[in-house]
């Protein structure tokens, strides 16, 4: 697959030469589908992300099968691309027990799993949110004794499906307490995809002003109201220079079920690429690997710039 | 269809705080749809359009019936809407012949449709750039003449299918002709989606540098790649107070056949609202409408806004 000479490259005044992209496809792309997809396959699909230039690729989560049957596999998974060279691969650790079961197989790189409101903290982890970063700070501080680096996620930081908007400062509490039990990243979640980029902005602030500094935040938005991209552009102007996406724009959000979920990161590099920020994504190999998957999955991309490179190449 | 408090009202600085949505759906949208609607659906889409609160709706286009069988009704639809208290009305007139049967029936605002490059001038007004700007220079002289406020279109302002990029100085030469004949306003077209932050603004700087104030300018973006929210919210930060929109995404490019057409009217008031940006607009009734038409076409919005709220209502 091919991209033409197009978009034009015309950077704008003060966004970051580079910006890292944490793919989360194979992971919470693949965690949010129906179609369970067997091991091989998801091996094969993060090597061709791999092989597309993407170098952070979420690989799988160590929960308990019977929450995550998509993903009931990490064990068989983990080995077969555990030797990539180049390519960091976080894994999802819920508790003491997947940390064990994620370091056992060599994991170097977790990731735990926080709510920024207490209904989701209690649908999702069956915790209130100080019960759930009691669980963690003992798996962030035994990951950090292993030397792996942790990331974490907060989920509905910007509105909640029960709660509505969530107030910034709710927020900005999870957040300090990660980085305080020793996360070396964040990632700031907007679950049901409502955020605007005044939002953004201003939660990025508040967090500055609560000493959490930009380099250590990512943005993990979706798409569910076509917000996504708008939003990380106000985030780049930032200076945020990790960004969540799903490759092909797989998976979606189980409580918003109708709509589209993770930015599509094909989508993420059009942009980045077109403004002259560096990725190391070949955008056609990656497009490619979207269309290979969606024909696994039996189910078309909902990426637009999926779509539109695929059917040009027909 | 409600839409209870979100997304949450977050102003980002120096935006404006007024944005004059100028809905296409009706007339690029409808245009551009497979199936032809009858001209009392029209009028009833119209009405409720309007009814959500939209002031600018583009109804129709006075071409040659053989070219855009979807809108040979103009003569018919017109009068069926003409009254509608509060309402600009736009339409499309491509020559002579088309402006005297727009003004015969009462139309106060009329549209001229030119291009930014050889390529599509030839493919959809068979002539060069210059021949068609020598069209229109008379049309709208006599449109002004008639008292008639005149907005000048300029499609593949960014990439052209055949062309590919397109060089920015090419779009501020057809920019400033249609200013110097006496366009009042004009719509920067990118007819297949391809621009990015950057370019747009790279675009904008330029034509102020060629005295065309950024009061006269309007954005008109396509959702081909997704980029056409991140590209508006660029242009409301350069301080861009029109932009163009379809309801649902109606309709599309026909070069481009793969692919999402118009930014949706819903996903865009989604993102100006959350940044406080009044529009006008009704989001629940607006919505509402947009189903009402898939409903008519037999198939579903591509808006995501629309896609999410109408299924949290089910």
């Amino acid at each position: 697959m091919t991209v033409n000479g197009l978009p034009m490259v015309v950077p704008a005044s003060d966004l970051p030469e580079r910006v890292r992209i944490h793919e989360v496809g194979a992971r919470d792309g693949l965690q949010n589908e129906q179609r369970v997809v067997p091991a091989e396959i998801k091996a094969e699909f993060i090597r061709r992300l791999a092989d597309a230039g993407l170098t952070t690729i979420e690989a799988t989560s160590f929960v308990h099968p019977k929450w995550v049957p998509q993903l009931a596999d990490a064990e068989q998974l983990f080995p077969l691309i555990s030797d990539l060279p180049g390519v960091e691969l976080p894994v999802l650790v819920p508790n003491q027990r997947g940390l064990d079961r994620a370091l056992a197989l060599g994991a170097d790189r977790v990731a735990v799993f926080a709510s920024a409101t207490e209904s989701f903290a209690k649908a999702n982890l069956n915790r209130t949110v100080d019960e759930s970063l009691a669980v963690f700070a003992p798996v962030v501080r035994q990951a950090k004794d292993a030397g792996a680096h942790v990331r974490g996620y907060v989920s509905m930081c910007f509105g909640d499906p029960w709660e509505g908007a969530v107030p910034l400062h709710q927020v900005a509490r999870v957040c300090t307490a990660l980085r305080d039990m020793g996360c070396d990243e964040l990632s700031l979640g907007d679950t049901i995809g409502v955020a605007t980029p005044g939002h953004v902005l201003e939660l990025l602030s508040l967090l500055n002003e609560e000493r959490v500094p930009t380099n250590m935040i990512g943005v993990h938005f979706h798409d569910t109201y076509g917000q996504a991209l708008a939003n990380t552009y106000a985030a780049l102007e930032h200076g945020v220079t990790t960004v969540d996406a799903s490759a092909g724009g797989l998976g979606g959000c189980p409580y918003a079920k109708s709509a589209t979920g993770n930015l599509a990161t094909e989508d993420l590099v059009w942009m980045l690429h077109g403004l002259g920020i560096e990725t190391g994504v070949d955008l056609g190999r990656l497009t490619a690997t979207s269309v290979w998957m969606a024909a696994h999955l039996d189910r078309p991309s909902p990426s637009r710039t999926v779509r539109a490179l695929s059917h040009k190449d027909q």
